[in-house]
């Protein structure tokens, strides 16, 4: 332990001596404070949002009352019965705590006691759960994550009826239940518990939460600060790969505030998993700015934890779906309950944005609390602004100088490109450095596979990872991003690329019509750099916004570099021939190569090749500049899959069999539309005439883009200077342009 | 010319001379009434949907009257632009023609006038389409069908402004564009005029139409009753390979009535082109109600034009899709504007069936007719009802006695089996005797491939039919039924198949739990007879209705028997054991077989194979009675695709290698459900325990379904008697079993 923690932990126990004493005489509340609860029941049937999500939680939570309790010797692993039966029991624990709090009915109190009572019986004595798939084993489920979860929802039911429990129950559940079972998460599981990764942030925010309802100092420490002395070695790493003890890393809640959290309040992991952390975070906030308002939980590096709501929502698409980055299950979303209650914290502890309001009027749900209160009378006064969802550039790591994450919107998203340039994102992360996806009103164009994984469904590996997510999912290759000489980023080693990340060069969405982010990356592959600048442009001579996409590469030797673009739909047209095969084999042997099949293979005559597909009725074109050598493969996923795991979806690969400096540059354009109704196809042709690179050096890189109609545009960016007051001089094709900044678009 | 014909030719020749002199006096409208025009104009501003249609389509004109008028040389297929820009002028007409009645703006005649002189300049001396891809080819279009198209709008038009055109205006017109353009598509082209074919259908609508307008008996004769003595030879077949002339066939509008459409009111060639037809069926027939109601078109044949709108919404999905059948695109729907039409029609013009309202509501717009007022003011007095689609046979043929299709619906379409145990189908037939579909809610379970075409895609071959239409989308195995030693039905020979249709057996939906339908084909493997009985089931055994399927076969030799399932989505898991393969190659080496990519082959060890998929966030799984030497083919359309026009879906097929005798015996139960936002999987597995065959021989089948709970259900069909009034006894297992009828289910 280091001096300043010292101090702060001194002070806190000052602190909480003093506070201690002044809840002995009356307890706060541990969520629902004492004036929300007054407030609740004074205003119950005028506010239609929450009295609609109060009568939806009574009628569930007296359906599983008239069901009766059970609570089943563990067995299963995640999708099988004894572990949904417990993860639904913490769910209505939680929840009959409230309608106690709010109702005042003994029948809730009763519930939670008796279910309680039934954990107690068996829970002293129980083994480690049966199955030993685990890196931290739980009593009650397979891992210590599912364990805590538990107890973050139990410690609000215990809050929820404390008052209304003899002293000797009390005594009895927290001797035989709650404390064993906060050890058995925490000291007893310190691989778990004393980390930086959202299982620890779970894991403090159920023993703090159960410490703060059963005034337990020890278990609070515990909670904020982590182990002191954890026994952990260096490197060791969990299930997934992901590094247990990093030499000198703190952990503890706060730990874990300080170091997967960037500035801007973007989570490493990516928003999945952040979604999947948030409600720890909050939930034990709130519970904390409740019960220790001095430790300033909330304003904590500069109120990162609401801004971080803010980040999760802007990470979604338009229908509110987060993007998969790294290990993500599509189709998550900010309808999940973890962002109803992060709306609801960040609107009442917030400064009342009433943009959140929309979110939640979407959502259609609040918490039962005094954040779902808030939220209610909002939406009821009128107050809701539509959550217009902005082109931003977010900053990774603590200290915000790991590289990032860069979305250029259009319009109502009608465009929305995604580029990742961030640091490796833990245990979860891809090596997809310099990667992108391409949406359009909340549609793939060009997708991100996201994990390779169906969460609960047990027919599928349990419902965990499957084997394909290492070898398919987490590889270069199935990333829209350079692969070189058909090697993973940092040869696919997580222990390497836990070390590097990219590096921010400029990002300007200042013009909607004209938006620019490019970064750099130099570890990926030793020896070479990469560097991608891509542009969302919305020109008059298109009737779309299109997609300029630069991929520079400059390296000390002869590479083969492949760029693949993962579309969907249905392939209309190509400028160049190819040969299919009459057998499938795979395309590689390693590295995700082995999972795709090649279905084609083409040679580019001309300067361009040009392809063009049509996907949920609506048209696409990709333009590339080809060099001669240049091969077009045409491939599709799912070789070497036994367990048909993946999904067979479709991939072009621009590649370039050998190079050294080497520039990629392509347009994607969205066109037209075809409606089987009308059965009319409605600008069904690209309208690029020609795409050509007119300088590619150190200094700068200069395409141009021709229009059918014959009107080119130029655009160049700096290789070099990256401020915006440089002013640039250039010559091309005997014309001087002068510009400022990075990057210039003007009529040629 | 037989003697009945040569009577009422007669007939209508003398009804036309006094109908005839009597119009000469007053003009009374080819489609809007003289009554008609007059209470829309009374009550412009009191109807909604009338007044919003009205504004949209004078908006519509008025943009293109001031973007000027283009009649093109002609010059492209469908999907260029001279094709697309003459079909946008024939809407126009006829669009600035109704405007011209209703509001008495005379720019809409200028408008139409302009355009018509612009045609009959150019018509004079054109040649035939530059393009000769079409058995009958257009002067405007590179078909002949598409001149019709534009002669059946155009001479609504040409109605509208009749009166106000001079008498020299309108002798130039007829003399140098319409009269010699009907001739055209007529007595020039009579292999597409002199046909039973939606082809000349709207030849017949065209030349009759622009007759009844220039009051021109001759060209009204030649569309009621076709060309007399047209010079072709029988057996000639058109660009798809169907026949142009059929010894004995008649011709003309009564004949194309007589012949496709079924007394019930289906149509042959399938709803796809079913809705095609029905404008100028319709069109022309609410143009002789109007002019010649002594005709009684909409009475012939037992109101056959009205009911086949019934028919035709019937024919659609819980999104009103219609059901792909034959050569259907996917995504044609009641949206359309033929089916606008149709629903006018046959609302005003029938008894006012409230549940066309709601349809018409959908549709959102109303057409600015007698019919589209009657339609508004209905929907504005609040008289509309839902259209429940029921479960119902449809018999085919022209007499109904050429098998049929069926429908089982369970619930608001949770459920819904299409069964199709057809005629050929004309031309635009496929080989696919006893074939079925399954939707859930408007979702493909189970999917008919539909065709291989991109309908006005110009970069998809023009737009037209793919060569793997025929090499695939017709062939048997691209369809949910049995097909032997991997030939097609029929060989694959459309001459062979139009000779033949298969058998009704029996059709019983008066029970929603217990629907059932059974059909048998003995024409399409010579040698061998095939029977289908499928069920759609809801016990209270199960979540979900189920589908029963019962597959026989008895032949006089041994075959190999394929009996492909055309699912969607991803596997989730199977009881059987597969080896996928290394490199993938094409299933077989024709019919077909040649555009599969065999994935994986695997051996059955139980008494049933399971096979579970998800799909759109729903379970499903197949059981079926395996046999011995029974393998599992999973495989995936895509082999064989230079040009990759088809898609690459996947299909399960049960192999049985060498039977004679034999039955498939499958259920297809879906179940459950997965949430991506909650990660909730319910209910993900099968509730079958055991599916087994009792008894299978030439007088009865019947099968037990055991639930996983352990209680089981017989279901019989007799394989000889299907009177309802038959009562049968039956031992099974040593008890006795009797009922009425050709199916029983009880349990066991």
């Amino acid at each position: 332990m280091n001096t300043s923690k010292n101090f702060s932990t001194l002070l806190i126990v000052l602190c909480l001596i003093v506070s201690s004493c002044s809840r002995a005489q009356e307890r706060g509340g541990l969520i629902l404070t004492k004036e929300g609860i007054e407030r609740i029941q004074t205003n119950l049937g005028t506010i239609p949002l929450f009295d609609d999500s109060l009568r939806s939680v009574q009628e569930e939570v007296d359906a599983e009352i008239a069901r009766g309790i059970d609570t089943p010797i563990p067995r299963d692993l995640s999708g099988g019965y004894t572990h949904e039966r417990h993860k639904q029991n913490w769910f209505m624990l939680q929840k009959a705590g409230v309608l106690f709090q709010i109702l005042q009915d003994e029948k809730y109190a009763n519930y939670i006691r008796d279910m309680f009572f039934q954990y107690e019986a068996m829970y002293q004595g129980l083994p480690l759960h049966p199955q030993t798939r685990s890196y931290a084993r739980g009593k009650i489920f397979w891992q210590c994550l599912n364990d805590a979860n538990w107890l973050v929802y139990a410690s609000q039911a215990y809050d929820a009826i404390y008052d209304w429990l003899s002293e000797e129950d009390r005594n009895t559940l927290e001797n035989n239940l709650f404390r064993p079972f906060a050890d058995h998460i925490s000291i007893e599981s310190p691989q778990f518990f004393n980390r930086i990764h959202n299982h620890s942030t779970w894991g403090a925010a159920a023993v703090g939460m159960i410490g703060l309802v059963m005034e337990d100092e020890e278990l609070i420490q515990r909670a904020l600060y982590g182990i002191e002395d954890d026994g952990l070695e260096s490197g060791v790493t969990d299930d997934d790969g992901g590094f247990i003890r990093v030499a000198g890393q703190e952990a503890g809640f706060f730990a874990n505030l300080n170091e997967p959290f960037s500035p801007d309040g973007y989570y490493t992991e990516g928003p999945y998993y952040q979604r999947y952390a948030m409600y720890p975070f909050l939930v034990f906030a709130q519970a904390l700015h409740n019960a220790r308002p001095d430790l300033g939980v909330l304003e904590y590096k500069n109120g990162v934890l609401l801004n971080a709501v803010d980040v999760l929502l802007n990470l979604t698409d338009a229908n509110g779906d987060f993007f998969p980055l790294n290990d993500g299950q599509k189709g998550m979303s900010y309808h999940a309950n973890e962002l109803v209650t992060a709306v609801g914290i960040a609107y009442h502890q917030g400064d009342q944005d009433p943009r959140l309001l929309s979110i939640a009027q979407d959502q259609g749900r609040v918490l039962l609390d005094d954040t779902g209160f808030a939220i209610a009378a909002g939406i009821r006064d009128g107050l809701a602004q539509n959550f217009d969802k902005d082109s931003v550039n977010y900053s990774d790591g603590a200290e915000g100088n790991e590289g990032g994450l860069a979305l250029l919107r259009y319009g109502d998203e009608e465009l929305t490109l995604l580029f990742k340039y961030t640091a490796q994102g833990l245990s979860h992360g891809h090596y997809d450095k310099l990667s992108f996806s391409l949406y359009g009103q909340g549609d793939e164009i060009l997708q991100d596979y996201g994990m390779s994984r169906f969460v609960n469904i047990g027919q599928k590996g349990g419902g965990n990872y499957l084997p394909e997510n290492a070898s398919w999912a987490k590889q270069t290759i199935a990333h829209n991003t350079v692969v070189q000489n058909e090697a993973s980023h940092f040869g696919g080693v997580y222990e390497v690329g836990s070390q590097y990340h990219s590096d921010f060069r400029f990002f300007d969405a200042s013009d909607e019509n004209l938006q620019v982010v490019s970064a750099s990356e130099s570890n990926a592959y030793p020896g070479t750099v990469m560097q991608r600048t891509m542009a969302v442009i919305k020109d008059e001579e298109f009737e779309n916004p299109y997609l300029l996409d630069l991929f520079r590469t400059t390296s000390e030797t002869d590479n083969q570099y492949d760029l693949p673009f993962y579309y969907h739909g249905q392939i209309l047209q190509a400028n160049f021939d190819f040969e299919t095969s009459d057998a499938l084999e795979a395309l590689g042997g390693g590295n995700g190569y082995q999972h795709l099949y090649l279905e084609a293979e083409g040679i580019v005559a001309a300067k361009n090749a040009k392809f063009s597909w049509m996907d949920n009725r609506k048209f696409y074109t990709l333009t590339t500049v080809a060099d001669e050598e240049d091969k077009i493969l045409l491939a599709r996923i799912g070789a070497n899959d036994p367990e048909f795991n993946l999904r067979k979806d479709p991939v072009i690969i621009v590649r370039r069999p050998e190079a050294r400096n080497t520039l990629f540059a392509s347009v994607l354009e969205s066109h037209g539309s075809y409606n089987p109704v009308t059965e009319l196809a409605l600008n069904s042709n690209s309208n690029i005439a020609e795409l050509s690179v007119l300088r590619d050096d150190a200094n700068y890189t200069a395409v141009s883009i021709e229009s059918l109609r014959g009107d080119t545009r130029l655009f160049i960016v700096s290789n070099q200077d990256v401020r915006t007051s440089t002013t640039h001089r250039l010559e091309i094709q005997g014309q001087e342009y002068s510009w400022s900044g990075p990057f210039h678009y003007a009529s040629l």
